[in-house]
């Protein structure tokens, strides 16, 4: 019965674009976005004009706007935003000095998000060095007490899913800091959590349990912690002198910014399509996430320029703070709610842009067959991971409204010697896997959208 | 029968290794390598200090030691130099500068390899512009005699494969400068063969007809194509001075460098995996071929760290002189064919040393779908393409001696960025990116080796 209704729809409602084959769609999404350059330069913008737009600083309203005016050149047929709450953590001055008998040596660090900050002349103490939570225990309240912990577990770089390595290690970065001021800590030095060992630290938010007194925060550089591991292995009388003069503000507001082309036959149907636009002051935030918004925008030109018109309401959706409370996301599902909208499907690019791979699909059964189907089209775009998974966290809201949860998946090999840190520019996207993800993202939806998938 | 033969193959000569389930064989490749930096310190080594190993360079032979060395560490049970004849091709002063109603500009240029030499002080001209040898030859010796011939035809950035776009703008560089001799021009100056827009002017070997005069070829980058065509749209009586002073030394000699491992059941049947050591002198040879050397003496690594014990023998191979006349293949082919050896298989990585893809076969029928049935190995660490296609330049000899082709297959998409060009350096390279190459490679072969594919 579905089939034949489904059947009847493509019958009763074709139009240009929906006589056409499927596969010539796509041939001309991909022709378009890899001939074209103003996602590139768009990027380019957000990278080199707004660096430092993470949650709360000024900066972000320059990306928001001009977010927002690239989604009206692209074409949206509405554009809009969306007012968010936000935290305003603010960071400081920041600088690691060790002591030991090798003589003084500087480690680059970076204050954790949402992290207190030492006094102006920092903190002074010893080191304990701990690579897990029951380690951290073991060694209890008289060893821990006034000492600096340091967490050094490394990243499991056996891990071919790089995002799996990531999350085995950062537990140490969000509940490090509370778990050892339990024993009285004074502060902690959490490696940095990455596959690469580089001198870049990686930053990233923190957490504070309640009952735990709150303690300064910081990551550092994945050779800095081999360093000071080595250094405290050398001399167990070590000392570091920790500056990071960091503070948090009272909360503000900034926006999501949408745009939005109205739907030819179900416009109260919606597709949600977004990356976050808040990036860690560190680098620029290219692959993480101006990339991921930016793909969103591209889509909206793509269905614009080559007149593909969606049946269903098609949204691109910049999301404000993904990096320290993910208000945005909730902001927006929130709405959603209020309205009554029917959210049929949502995808999020934060994954950084390298090379496409495929999809991932938080469901299961017939419908998750019939989309893993549609890896055929994506053969000849050599992009062959169809599979079940997750959508992200932006976009997880959503799905109590009934959104099919979709994550794109590029090669993620290379992604955290970009993440968090100051190697996150704009030089280390490639165009054309830039825009290889963005035409796979508009031809994903097209595709969703035309099928009733 | 084969089949039978096959089983009793596999009771009869079990070993440790060989009782093994392949799955965690290839786990502990994929470990071993993701987990070890001598590869990447190699790569680095390689790039850092033997920049300029162009054929017949003497700085070509400290790139032979220190693989020849790097061999010797890995494990191999013999290493050795084979004497290859080279060709000479030495670089020269180069500049260009355009003088347009727009005034002087200059344009980045290389030479292209074993172009002949302008005098000191260059050549002046006017410039035509084409597209292709048709609209060369619509224009005739009256337009070109005594002009620059600007080859402008830009690579299709429409095609997926990004050597295919290669391909399709390659003969300009490679053809030009015979057939605007011919019609009497002065010299020829070649939109670089990339797909992207920068401004490194990507060189590579150009080819001389007999019945032609010889006359200066260089590539200008593609910023510089654009520059120059847009100028000569403003002012048909632009000219350009174009200084570059390399010349052709006679041919000399240099070596490939060989490391095997001697089979433990079949030793006189031989599996080469190699990559090639000569690279442009602009940049490293990071990319183009330093990683896919090293990949190979990684293989050879891998196996004995590991405790693999092939049944055939398998030999890493570094090629000199791939980029000019291919001596470094055909040498090697021709010792072995005049030794009689059973050459069973051979594996090129020529493609850069980007994320793993899958691999390329040069077969068909029932060997070609055994060997796609590999690929369920390999789905683990998301390298899906097992596909027919060929193997590469330096193996591409041995074919005629029996030996499977095989290609290595990264990502392409951003290979193009790096070919050729000054920015083809150690810092481009990703170590997991490589690894993961070098594991795939080093899987690939045991796999083949242990199942007689």
């Amino acid at each position: 019965m579905r089939r034949i209704f489904f059947l009847l729809t493509l019958v009763l409602f074709s139009s240009v674009i929906k006589a056409q084959d499927p596969g010539k769609v796509l041939s001309s999404v991909f022709s378009e976005a890899l001939t074209d350059r103003t996602a590139y330069n768009n990027l380019e913008y957000l990278c080199k004009n707004t660096k430092g737009r993470i949650d709360g600083a000024p900066i972000t309203q320059k990306a928001v706007e001009f977010t927002r005016d690239a989604l009206i050149k692209a074409g949206a047929d509405s554009v809009w935003l969306q007012r968010v709450p936000v935290p305003h953590w603010v960071r400081g001055r920041e600088k690691c000095s060790m002591s030991s008998s090798a003589g003084r040596e500087d480690l680059a660090i970076t204050a954790l998000g949402l992290s207190v900050g030492t006094p102006e002349k920092g903190i002074k103490a010893g080191v304990v060095e701990v690579h897990n939570f029951d380690e951290l225990e073991a060694l209890g309240r008289k060893v821990v007490e006034g000492k600096i912990v340091f967490f050094n577990r490394p990243v499991d770089n056996t891990l071919i899913n790089t995002f799996a390595g990531y999350g085995g290690a950062v537990d140490q970065r969000v509940r490090g800091a509370s778990a050892a001021a339990r024993l009285g800590a004074a502060a902690v030095i959490v490696r940095s959590v990455t596959q690469f060992l580089d001198n870049f630290p990686h930053t990233g938010v923190m957490h504070y349990d309640r009952d735990a007194k709150k303690i300064p925060a910081v990551a550092v550089s994945t050779m800095g912690a081999d360093l000071l591991s080595k250094r405290l292995k050398e001399d167990q009388s070590l000392s570091v002198t920790l500056v990071s003069t960091c503070r948090n503000e009272p909360d503000t507001w900034s926006y999501n910014v949408i745009g939005e082309i109205r739907g030819s036959e179900l416009p109260y149907e919606f597709i949600t399509v977004g990356g976050h636009l808040d990036a860690w002051d560190t680098g620029e935030g290219a692959h993480d996430d101006g990339g991921g918004c930016i793909q969103a925008i591209e889509m909206i030109r793509l269905f614009k320029k080559l007149g593909i018109k969606p049946k269903r309401t098609v949204r691109a959706v910049m999301f404000m703070n993904e990096e320290i409370s993910s208000t945005g996301g909730r902001t927006y599902a929130d709405e959603a709610r209020e309205k009554g909208e029917k959210e049929y499907a949502a995808l999020e690019s934060d994954r950084g842009v390298m090379s496409p791979r495929g999809f991932s699909f938080d469901t299961d059964g017939d419908r998750l067959d019939r989309l893993k189907s549609l890896a055929g089209y994506f053969a000849p775009f050599d992009i062959r991971d169809f599979e079940k998974g997750g959508g992200g966290s932006d976009i997880s809201p959503l799905k109590s409204l009934g959104a099919l949860q979709i994550g794109y998946i590029p090669d993620s090999q290379r992604y955290f010697s970009f993440h968090h840190c100051a190697n996150d520019t704009f030089e280390q996207v490639n165009i054309r896997e830039l825009q290889m993800g963005s035409a796979a993202i508009a031809s994903l939806i097209y595709l969703i959208d035309r099928f009733d998938m």
